[in-house]
């Protein structure tokens, strides 16, 4: 019987795994989780820490024994691998030095917060796993000021949460704009102001350290007095275990290939520690991100179990939410498409989400940025208070697949006055670049 | 100087002279529109019926002075055309025998109300002309008890406006479910109850004949007294004043090419009036639906400037609402699917809008039918309380692009718990076909 060691039960690793025993039940699959929790849901922190759902349960699209006893998984959970050796294939288990050996591995560790520079960690906080949701929250609702560093997205849906539980939140943020992986200058002005209403908002502004255990964050600009900071300045892939045995890439994510297999036969990565490729530019990309974390098991699965699949790669898809107003973007900006050696052009559409005459319409924004010459859909930014989610899917799938403006031109969109314009403004915006207005 | 005449001042029509005159600024465009109203909506009646709205004028996009001083276009409103004799190039305007020549003709003269049996029209109504609202309204709600004959998009549209205000109705359909055109049976079911809960729905019932000037349905299975009679049972093309003189397709639409020009060279057919490809089957289709009447438009302009566009074909999508669950369909259902000579498979997926912890989740069900043997989605529908528009967007531009389930299972679809789940239901349909599960 061969044995397939999964290392993390994430979203990744338990896509990976269910797959794996339903394509091959005669292989053994065990999964390693370091925490309590698995199949769990990051994204849900910040909504726990709003206070909009109080059972951490719900973290878990499955609970630990529905593996176990409906797909048969040999799962472990607070099972924490101190160290793997890829060319024995052995794992070692915590301290008592437990040992499993395996066939295959599937690395599926996922992504660690990056840290700062402080001297303590006593009001320090990471808005990461929710297997330590909990203690997070009652930790920040004791708090009255509290610094958020960071202004990407996990430092403004944190921000929001903080906000609406009557926190008082400076958000301080390096980028001129909050953001600024998503938006380019144009774009984030349509959300910025809403979220400078709410909080203290500081722009290119480095933080240079945190000192009094969290009570104090010195930047670049100056120093603030709080009674706790969260660092939300990113995350990095946690692939410490293989590092030195395997091939490492962008930030030190695991390189692989199209079938997610590593630079060791039989070793495979998936979810937030696995490098992919960016479908638009063909350059390597890491892209820590549940829905193609998903993907990625599934496609090691198939491997895995000796069925050829391959993962066709990323687009960078991303949408967060600010109060009512819902901002995403798929590939690349205008700002990281004029990096590129592709000449881009971009268009902007500003519109409403229902007829002139349907009551209720909602501003939305929608900019396109596309190859000069093909017409090919580099990128695209979307800022709106309702319909944006199927609208990035639009155009993550337009980018997935080498489509141009003429042909977003030429969907057959839905029309329905309650939620719609006849021309829809990613229409407009593919218009604007397709014939020139 | 070229002369170009435009017959109709819908959507298409106007589009069509908005874009000559902007692309050939010495063309002449005359455009003749038989009613008061231009750049109208049929499709907000049912929601001005619903006394949604109260302003006429929020029909146009923009008024008649628009097209006249801005884009100078010589638009004649209340112009109804008696004749046009293609081969002369003349049109004949209203009772005086005033006459246009042309260079270039573009026939825009959209759909009519497919009519019943009746012996007298006092109390028998049509839902149509933007122009007529006001009048139609005033009338129906006069009304107590009404009859609504047709459960098709209009048909449904048509009586949950009525049922908002009071009405009592009785809607008589000769389909075996509501909206039959877009959902099979099981998808259907999901709607169905809906609509019956607010209103006598009577199924598999075929109208014979309306009496007493809209006062009594005479059916296959009964009589209905009533106040009144809303018939809904579909449109046709408009297109009387070429019959003879041009090649007719499907219900008597133009037959156009790509370019939009019809069997006579410089004669062009765009919106209701003309036909179209379906480009799942490959074979003529006629699709009386704004957005691809506004693109027609914009084809047909760049040809009569001489700029060569084609027009890619129709997927035919749908979309409408009853109270606030939407319902859509792209490409073929699975009954149609069935009669092609193609082998289809199908997928259904119940699912939620929001992720488990997120509050306000809503239901959403959806289906995709795909060719067995290569994968290619070839129809979807959707059923759902929020976020339907765009999904259904990502299958139109999949199908009008040939596109796979194994295309759509990677889409890297946007996932915001407030909005979405991780697993989107398109994908987890798709994953169906593509995967088995």
């Amino acid at each position: 019987m061969e044995r397939v060691l999964i290392i993390g039960g994430g979203a990744a690793g338990m896509t990976a795994a269910s797959w794996i025993r339903r394509l091959a039940p005669n292989m053994k699959v065990t999964v390693l989780e370091s925490t309590s929790m698995v199949s769990h849901a990051p994204c849900g922190v910040p909504y726990f820490l709003e206070g909009l759902f109080d059972d951490p349960k719900l973290f878990m699209t499955y609970e630990p024994s529905f593996f176990i006893q409906k797909r048969g998984i040999d799962l472990r959970v607070n099972a924490k691998v101190r160290e793997i050796d890829v060319s024995s294939r052995v794992a070692k288990i915590g301290d008592e030095n437990e040992t499993v050996e395996f066939d295959y591995l599937i690395i599926a560790t996922g992504s660690i917060p990056s840290e700062i520079k402080t001297d303590g960690k006593d009001k320090v906080f990471f808005v990461h796993h929710p297997a330590h949701a909990e203690e997070l929250r009652k930790a920040l609702w004791s708090l009255e000021k509290i610094a958020v560093i960071g202004g990407g997205i996990l430092g403004v849906e944190t921000s929001e949460a903080l906000v609406s539980k009557g926190k008082k939140v400076v958000m301080i943020h390096h980028g001129s704009r909050p953001l600024n992986r998503m938006l380019d200058d144009d774009m984030a002005s349509f959300i910025s102001p809403k979220i400078a209403r709410d909080l203290d908002m500081r722009l290119s502004e480095s933080v240079l350290e945190v000192r009094n255990g969290g009570r104090t964050v010195i930047t670049n600009k100056g120093e603030y007095k709080v009674d706790g900071t969260v660092v939300a300045i990113g995350v990095k892939p946690n692939s410490s275990l293989v590092k030195g045995q395997l091939e490492l890439g962008i930030h030190g994510s695991v390189v692989v290939n199209d079938k997610m297999e590593t630079s060791e036969k039989g070793i495979y990565a998936v979810g937030d520690v696995a490098q992919s490729t960016n479908v638009i530019t063909g350059k390597p990309d890491w892209v820590p991100y549940a829905p193609v974390a998903n993907k990625m098991g599934f496609v090691a699965a198939f491997n895995v179990a000796g069925l050829e699949k391959k993962f066709p790669g990323v687009v960078g898809t991303m949408i967060t939410k600010y109060k009512e107003t819902q901002v995403g973007k798929v590939g690349l900006t205008y700002e990281e498409a004029l990096k590129t050696n592709m000449k881009a052009v971009e268009a902007k559409v500003q519109h409403k989400t229902r007829a002139r005459y349907y009551p209720g319409s909602k501003d939305i924004w929608v900019k396109l940025i596309a190859e000069e010459s093909s017409g090919r859909v580099l990128g695209a930014q979307i800022v709106g208070d309702e319909e944006v989610l199927g609208r990035l899917d639009v155009l993550a799938l337009a980018m997935m697949k080498g489509l141009t403006v003429e042909d977003l031109f030429f969907m057959e969109n839905a029309y329905l006055p309650a939620v719609a314009r006849v021309w829809d403004p990613i229409v407009l915006a593919a218009r604007k670049i397709y014939a020139g207005d």
